[in-house]
This record gives C-alpha cells, sequence and structure tokens, in this order.
C-alpha cells in the first residue's frame, strides 16, 4: 500500500552559526511528513539521510511513476516505521541539491550562485538545521531520530547536540567517524571532481556544463564500496556483456569497449549519477563525512565523547558491509555501553554490503520493527 | 651488499601472434639478467613484473642514487633468490613504457607511433615472448619462474603454456582469475584515464601532452586497494595535515585543500606516477588482468585448467591482502592438489595489504629463501 508524499519548503531567517566559523544567513529546508502528529507532540520521527538521498524519504509523488522514496520499504503505513502510529519526518540537508539551500542556489551576499562559495557544513551544522524545523513544527521531543550510513552520524550526533530532545536513535551501518581508506575514498571521488576541466573551480553552471566524467568516476567508485566483493560476484561475476561468437575466450580484446557485464554496470550508474546531482553537493558531502568524529574533542576518547548522551539505542550493521565493517557499530555499542545507556545490537548476517540497510531483508525489518513498536504510545 | 645492473635489448624479427588473432611485426624486448647461467643451463630464474614494475628487478644503475631494483629485496647475492646461485632473468613486457616494444614505440605497419592502437595483449602474450627470450639466451627450462600479483599470474601462466621448460613455479599474492570487484576498480582507473581530454583517443603524444589527471586518479584508487585498512589507519588515522590553531576541531574546513595526512599521501602518489607510467599500458596491462583466466576454456573448472602443469609449486599469499586475499591463492593450491601436484603454500600473517609481496618479511623471505634452497644445485 502506497501514499502520496507531498514535498514542503521552509524559510528560515535567523543567520546559522556553522562549526566552521562562518554563517548562513537565510536559508530554505525542503521537507516531507508522513502520518499525524499526536496531541502530545511526543510521537514524532525524524529521518536523516545519507550521501546522495533527499526529504523524499516514502510514498510516491502523484502521477510520477516509480518516484517511491529512498526508504519506502522502511517507512509507511504498516512499516517497520509506521506512520500509523508515527509522524515521520523527511528533511532535505543543506547543502545538498534536491530543494534546500546549496551551492545551486543564489548567496544573498553576493547575488550570484555560490558554488563552490557554498559554506563547508557538518553533521553537527545539519542537526542544528533540523533542530530549527522541528521548533517551527512545534516537536519538542524527538520519539526517534533514524538513519543509515552518513544519516547514522546525524541521528549519533543528535544524542550529544540535543540529549534531552531524544528518546531513541536508530544508527544503522554508520561508524563513530571515517577510517583513513574512508577518506581516500571520498578524496579520489572529490579529486576526479574537482580535477574535471568542466568543474571551472566550482563555478561551472555560468559555463553551462557540469563536471559529468569527475561525477561518473566519483559514483563508480562508491558503488564499488558500497556493494560486497561477494554480491558482485554472485550478480556480475566476470559475465561478458555480449561474448564475440568465433573466438575461444569470447573476449573483445579491446581496452576501451564494455568488455565484462560489470563495466556496464557500473558506466550506467556513474552516467544516470551525473545527470542528476550536483558536483559542489558532492565535495560537501563527503567532506561532512571525513569530518565527522565526535571522540575527536576528547582525545578520541568515544566513551567519553558519548557521556552526553540520554536516548536509547538501536544500532544495526551488517556483516559484508566493508565500508562501514560491523566492528565500527560495535565501538560505538561498547562505547554507549561503558556509559550504561540503554543498548540494542543486531548484526545483520547479509550479503550485499553497505547497501544492505536500503534493501529488503526480513530479519533486518523485524528487528527495527520490534524495536518501534516496544516504544509506540510512549509518552514523554 | 649490491651490484650494479645493466639493462640490455634483444630485437626479435619474427612476429609474434597474440592471443586476439592480432601479430606485432617485430618487438624489442628490455631485460636484465645477474648471476650466471651455469654450464648445464638449469639454473635460470625469471622474474615476472606486475603492473608498474618493469625488467629492473635488482640491482642499482651505476651512478644513480635509489635506482634499486623493484624487488631488490628478494633478488641478488646472498638474497633468498640467490644471484650466487641462480641465473636471475628480468624482462619487461610488450606494452609496458619501460623499453620494450609498446605504445609509445613506432608502429611499422603505419610509420606513426602506436597509441591506443598497440594491439592488446595478454599474459598469455608476454609468456610467449618471454619464452622466445629464453631461446635466444639458449635456456631451454628454468629452474623457476616468480612472481607477484599480475607477476604471479604469468608464472601461473608459464607451468601450462610450457609445462616441460618450468620445473618451480613461486606464485606470490596472486589469484585465478580476477573478481567482479578487481575488475571494477580496473574500470574505473580506465574510464578516469580515457575521459580525461588530455587523452585524445589514446593519441596523446601528438599533441605533446599526457592524460595526467586520469593517471593520478588511477593511481590513487590503486594505491587503496594495495594497502590494508589497517596498515593505513596505523600509517595515516584521521591525522591531520596541518591543524588550524586557536579552533577547536583543528580542521581548516575546504572541501578542495588537503586536510589529512592520507590525501596528502595519496596526490603525491598520484602526481609522481602520472610523471613517468604511459596512459595506453595503464589501459593495456589492467585489461591484460581482467582477461587471465586460464579456468576460463575449461568451463571454469580450475583444477581441469592446472591438470597440464608439471612444475612444482610454491604459493605465498598476506593476511591483509583484499585485492588477492588468500581464498584467491588457496583456489590455486586446491586446483593444484587435485591433480595431485607438488605445493608447497604460505599464507603470511602481514599488516601490509597486497604491497606486502614487495616489503620485507622475515617469514616471507625466510620460506621464499627454504624453497630456492630446497632445488638449488638441482638439474634437470
Amino acid at each position: 500500500m502506497t501514499f502520496i508524499a507531498t514535498p514542503q519548503s521552509m524559510t528560515f531567517d535567523a543567520p546559522l552559526p556553522l562549526q566552521s566559523g562562518a554563517l548562513i544567513r537565510g536559508y530554505d529546508l525542503t521537507y516531507e511528513t508522513y502520518g499525524q502528529l499526536n496531541a502530545e507532540r511526543s510521537n514524532a520521527v525524524l529521518i536523516c539521510h545519507a550521501l546522495n538521498a533527499s526529504h523524499h524519504v516514502a510514498g510516491v509523488y502523484e502521477g510520477q511513476a516509480r518516484s517511491e522514496g529512498w526508504w519506502d520499504n522502511m517507512v509507511g503505513p504498516g512499516k517497520p516505521v509506521d506512520t500509523n502510529r508515527f509522524f515521520v519526518i523527511g528533511v532535505n540537508n543543506l547543502g545538498s541539491c534536491f530543494g534546500s539551500t546549496g551551492p545551486m542556489h543564489v548567496n544573498p551576499d553576493t547575488g550570484r550562485v555560490y558554488g563552490a562559495d557554498f559554506p563547508v557544513v557538518t553533521v553537527e551544522d545539519w542537526v542544528n538545521a533540523q533542530a530549527r524545523l522541528l521548533d517551527a513544527l512545534g516537536i519538542e521531543q524527538l520519539a526517534a531520530v533514524m538513519g543509515g550510513s552518513l544519516g547514522g552520524m546525524q541521528a549519533l550526533s543528535w544524542t550529544l547536540q540535543y540529549p534531552e530532545r531524544v528518546r531513541h536513535a536508530v544508527v544503522v551501518a554508520s561508524a563513530p567517524n571515517l577510517s583513513a581508506e574512508n577518506i581516500a575514498f571520498n578524496e579520489v571521488a572529490r579529486r576526479a571532481i574537482v580535477t574535471d576541466p568542466d568543474f571551472h573551480g566550482g563555478h561551472f553552471y555560468q559555463h553551462g556544463v557540469v563536471p559529468a566524467r569527475g561525477l561518473r568516476i566519483a559514483r563508480m567508485i562508491g558503488h564499488i564500496t558500497y556493494l560486497s566483493d561477494d554480491v558482485m560476484n554472485a550478480k556480475f561475476g566476470r559475465e561478458l556483456r555480449e561474448a564475440v561468437a568465433d573466438n575461444g575466450s569470447g573476449y573483445k580484446f579491446s581496452t576501451q569497449d564494455i568488455e565484462f557485464q560489470i563495466e556496464s554496470y557500473l558506466r550506467y550508474q556513474g552516467d544516470k549519477f551525473s545527470q542528476y546531482f550536483d558536483a559542489n553537493t558532492y565535495l560537501l558531502i563527503t567532506r561532512a563525512l571525513d569530518y565527522f568524529d565526535p571522540a575527536r574533542a576528547f582525545g578520541g576518547d568515544l566513551t567519553q565523547a558519548l557521556a552526553r548522551t540520554r536516548a536509547k539505542f538501536l544500532l544495526v550493521s551488517f556483516s559484508t558491509d566493508w565500508r562501514f565493517s560491523p566492528a565500527r557499530s560495535r565501538e560505538i555499542v561498547k562505547a554507549l555501553l561503558e556509559n550504561r545507556r540503554d543498548v540494542s545490537y543486531a548484526e545483520i548476517d547479509a550479503p550485499h554490503g553497505h547497501d544492505a540497510f536500503l534493501l529488503e531483508d526480513e530479519r533486518y525489518m523485524g528487528v527495527v520493527c520490534s524495536y518501534f513498536e516496544s516504544f509506540s504510545g510512549e509518552t514523554r
């Protein structure tokens, strides 16, 4: 059963001070809500998005085929995050490219499009902006905040920045910070974008071009890290796209043509992405990932960093996720337990790598469903 | 103790038929030899190189500082592959860019530089070219053929293409073929090169440019896959290159400046590589990796494929190598054992990922040393 989603927008006139010391003067946030806020205003759930997603978490757009939200299998009537019980909010983050103020918008200070001048935003900044949206919606406390990957970092950061405003945090396929390898992959993707001659120092909009070559490479790299070696072998293996007849090997013997199915898949994903995603947003969001590190201010001691939390937690990880491996989730679990917080943890045996957090899986959905049921109807 | 190495070149006038059906009319191979061929001509060891290495396996060049060969820790007087006992040959493969005929040379059919028209060469083609070099050197049978990574594939292929000409094969950090993920990383690197506007369809030489942007990206991706997550965390972690004073986090808050040490390292490696490596060679060699798959002609049955082998084998893998994991080496070991071949296998517990095959490690060196000692002085 599906439902119609309607994006909304809210304008904020008060400047938002950023972690970098910069300020965003005024800004819009695009968001969607599903379900009904109850009279006690106690059933709100905020869903935070990862790199390339948006406020469109669930439902479809009227008259648009294949317009399901990115977590439509998770959020909706009768789904694990049940919109018959909860009032669910999805919000597009600042600096993204799906409606909220970002690099494609006009900088009120200069009258020109921001481009590469859009200020660097962090997970903490996003959480502050989200908190203002909740203020405007009259929601003092969230029943839950939830997210996967970078969205999980936002959920975790909520429990640190606004400990009294979160009763439950659901952190899926996430990490307390990026490893050197994670940063390395982000950096290669950024270099591909920045060194594309069509990037024009981040001011490509006025040249009527986009750095599509760089975006394609960035997305191809991303896709490799979202999947597991196992699932790639199962889905593509060494299968050729079209084997040459009358040739023992079936190979075309070309360095530039598509030979293997995996190449075809990656090129397709890269092409598609380069047509809809903003290059400056890619830089900003990967940097927000790099910078997130709540233990940093505590000399790397995550237990100390998480002492401020007051929420109850559900952590979920996936066995074949090598981008944010189960070990990274366990670091968070351990630090929370050392603070005697109430933590549930599920490590789901799934073949799909990091992508698993977006996919249908009975055990995964079951765990999230049970967790939300456990506090459905709970008041503050 | 080091010694002086002297590169040599040999011209082959007879055309070489390639696996693709194409033909290389005439070609040069650049090679080096260390030690003395004995009277029985029974002590020759061929060392095969991987992606970016060359014939310069060991020793230094007269008057050139820091000119040690790429496997100088493995090959030399008193080293595991002891040149006091063995006559060691290193050869630059066809299509590479360190002396042997490749894309930067003139195509005798057109009188113009080959560029992207250089024919696709495979591991099997390289082995055929190497066999002709041995013919010319009067070596009918090798005491051993040895290589790491792509070099290991050549060593394995020697035992299949010329089973009677190899007594021992040492296959280090290798695989019976590339996985979908391996191919995926190669493909992203190739796309970065091919879509660089300075690539000019592979004929950049006449434009006086090189596709340096693409080569940088390719090398950065490569480097990530050569290292383990653990060693990256140990070497670089989340360390900043230069922390900003008077700022809680130390961050510069920039999407394009170097912030983390790992970024600095990768950019440096990319820059260095783009200054010496040929882009067309990069495409050719990664394609040779993609295509290697001796089991392919046997419906994927590696045991059947390896039935032709007659050599004795040493296989070595490294615990943290996720590019060519120990599991891939064990596939080869299993297939050889099922053919009742004489196989030794060492899985070295090393933190350095795929790079470990090039690095000093007492146990690794010890295993190779013992293996070579076991047949030193052996005649055919």
